[in-house]
């Protein structure tokens, strides 16, 4: 292993907020209760706030429902989609730790080929603490893993490494594939456990996908938008790409790192793929633009906090997306809420020190 | 598994030639029998013409040494390199077959974890007749295996893929490191098996090791240059790598693929760590101003072969790198040599039917 920039640490439980968007009652937790129980959970309920969510006992958490959202954000509350998970970066908004770690009540504890119970949360805390090589291309994967290191031909001058902002889980079982995808082929499972991280290149896109997500939060929050989707949208499940594709840009632009592949979780149940394919049809022909357009995207040299950046995207978005469809410009008007909303939770002189009104639980 | 534009056929071994560059006995094919044997073998002696090579029994295949290499090239042979295993890209010159396979004679059949051998080849021969996609990275690894698929996100248009030039393999046992990183953890030993094969995306640069290499020379094999070492140059151990940075540029330049990963081959022996050094030692410092030219070099759109690319290549070489060192004059040079040599054997006009010179063996 090479020598990290950072050194992996304690699992930073006084550090990290878990965040769940449900609709569901909370039981599967009960698994991931021997790596989670000592940590905060921050529960976004997605849809009707008259419903009650149930938290099985001794976590504790804090959760928020649409009255809350609207209560906390006032008239920015419009940036926070309802009845979608996207909803669920309402949590990373009102958290107060370093790091955030998200996962979707469908995914359950995932094993590895030796049998042993893989904790998720651990593995994506030792992708955060260690560097990301987002210049050059390591054959072996991420040098910073026990055992392994750069190999020859690996520019010394780009060994440190840059901070990593973003850690993506992959899942076992049910794959994350799109509704034309499930439609084809309704019984792919993944069954192959592939035992690397590595680090996304610099100038390269990825889907990012929502359910087994981990970041740091100071260093790319603001970025961790996702969107307006569901209730009276056009479109729903670009969620997690709309923000995988924004934090992208913005951490080639900044020098930060993305990772993906270990952790796996378990995903236990495909979502039906007729009800995923109204929710995406517009997304599928949409994205035909919106990925040459995050391709090209130069943000300017002046740009040098994820908030600037934000902002610059949000006007690009406008500009650029808006003649693909309408919705971009309501879209890119959102970023700037969010952003807004952002800064009102998040300035240093503002910082609360207990939660922002949420349901305290346990 | 995604529908690939060409199909998984049988092993190719009309099509295929395995090149191997040594200085000893040939013992190590003992072990590759089962998996080596239908193919046609060119051997590359490294060094002192005098010394006999050993093939073992049953193999069909031709040996070239220097006394052959300058037959058969002329005055053109300057450009391959002589006590050095970058003499191995002559045996890419002399070849007539559409795919290269090239090994070291100290690699071995390694095992997956389930204890079974790696048919290394037949690996590499997937890998290059399935698609690569450079330009959208799939979170689920290659999408042209049994099993996987384009995740969510991943934009259709981007699903047929490019054709795949090169394919990498990797190496169980004793890891590529550089004379340093060796020296510092000489009982390193990889033992992990990732079980995945990637595109390496467009724009980014890899350390390409020619131990385990396999590419499509009607696609790539002009780019294919081990350049200048050993034996009256200034270092070594770089040519897999010189011949890696030329041949990524160019594949992005003319949307063909990479890919690095499965197969491992079973690396038996670390070559010794003090004698790298001395080679390496000047490619040390040096990639640092390499690897940054190469990342900058922008190909002129109407270079639209890869001897047009490599010859504009060469001419950026000699002047963007020669301030680092005079040798990259030579090496610019040089790299023009190896495009007429390359022309010279394989113009259709003059392709001759049966291999060029050398010793027919068995």
């Amino acid at each position: 292993m090479a020598q990290p920039s950072s050194h992996v640490t304690a699992p930073l439980k006084d550090e990290l907020d878990i965040v769940i968007p449900t609709i569901r009652n909370l039981d599967f937790l009960e698994q991931w209760r021997p790596f989670f129980q000592p940590y905060h959970l921050i529960i976004v309920q997605d849809g009707d706030p008259s419903k009650n969510i149930l938290v099985p006992d001794g976590f504790d958490c804090e959760l928020y429902n649409r009255n809350d959202v609207n209560r906390v954000l006032g008239p920015k509350s419009s940036c926070i989609s309802f009845k979608d998970s996207a909803c669920r970066c309402f949590g990373f908004l009102v958290s107060k730790k370093k790091y955030i770690f998200t996962i979707d009540d469908d995914c359950f504890v995932g094993k590895d080929p030796s049998g042993k119970e893989i904790n998720a949360l651990a593995q994506h805390i030792q992708n955060l603490l260690t560097p990301s090589t987002p210049f050059f291309f390591n054959t072996l994967y991420d040098p910073f893993r026990e055992g392994v290191d750069f190999v020859r031909g690996y520019p010394f001058s780009l060994r440190g490494g840059v901070p990593t902002a973003i850690s993506h889980g992959l899942w076992l079982n049910i794959p994350d594939y799109d509704a034309p995808t499930q439609l084809v082929k309704p019984l792919e499972r993944n069954t192959r456990y592939v035992d690397a991280v590595l680090t996304i290149p610099k100038g390269t896109l990825f889907p990012m996908c929502g359910m087994n997500l981990a970041f740091d939060r100071e260093l790319i929050g603001p970025a961790m938008y996702f969107g307006l989707m569901g209730d009276g949208q056009p479109i729903g499940r670009y969620d997690d790409m709309w923000a995988g594709w924004c934090a992208k840009v913005i951490c080639d632009h900044l020098s930060l790192g993305v990772k993906t592949g270990l952790p796996y979780i378990w995903h236990s149940k495909a979502s039906n793929p007729f009800v995923n394919l109204k929710k995406e049809y517009k997304g599928i022909y949409w994205q035909e633009d919106i990925i040459p357009f995050f391709q090209s995207v130069v943000l300017p040299k002046d740009c040098t906090t994820v908030q600037q950046c934000y902002l610059e995207l949000s006007k690009l978005v406008k500009e650029k997306l808006s003649p693909v469809d309408p919705y971009f410009n309501k879209l890119g008007d959102a970023m700037v809420t969010w952003i807004e909303a952002w800064d009102l939770l998040n300035s240093p002189a503002q910082e609360p020190a207990a939660p922002v009104d949420g349901v305290k639980k346990n």
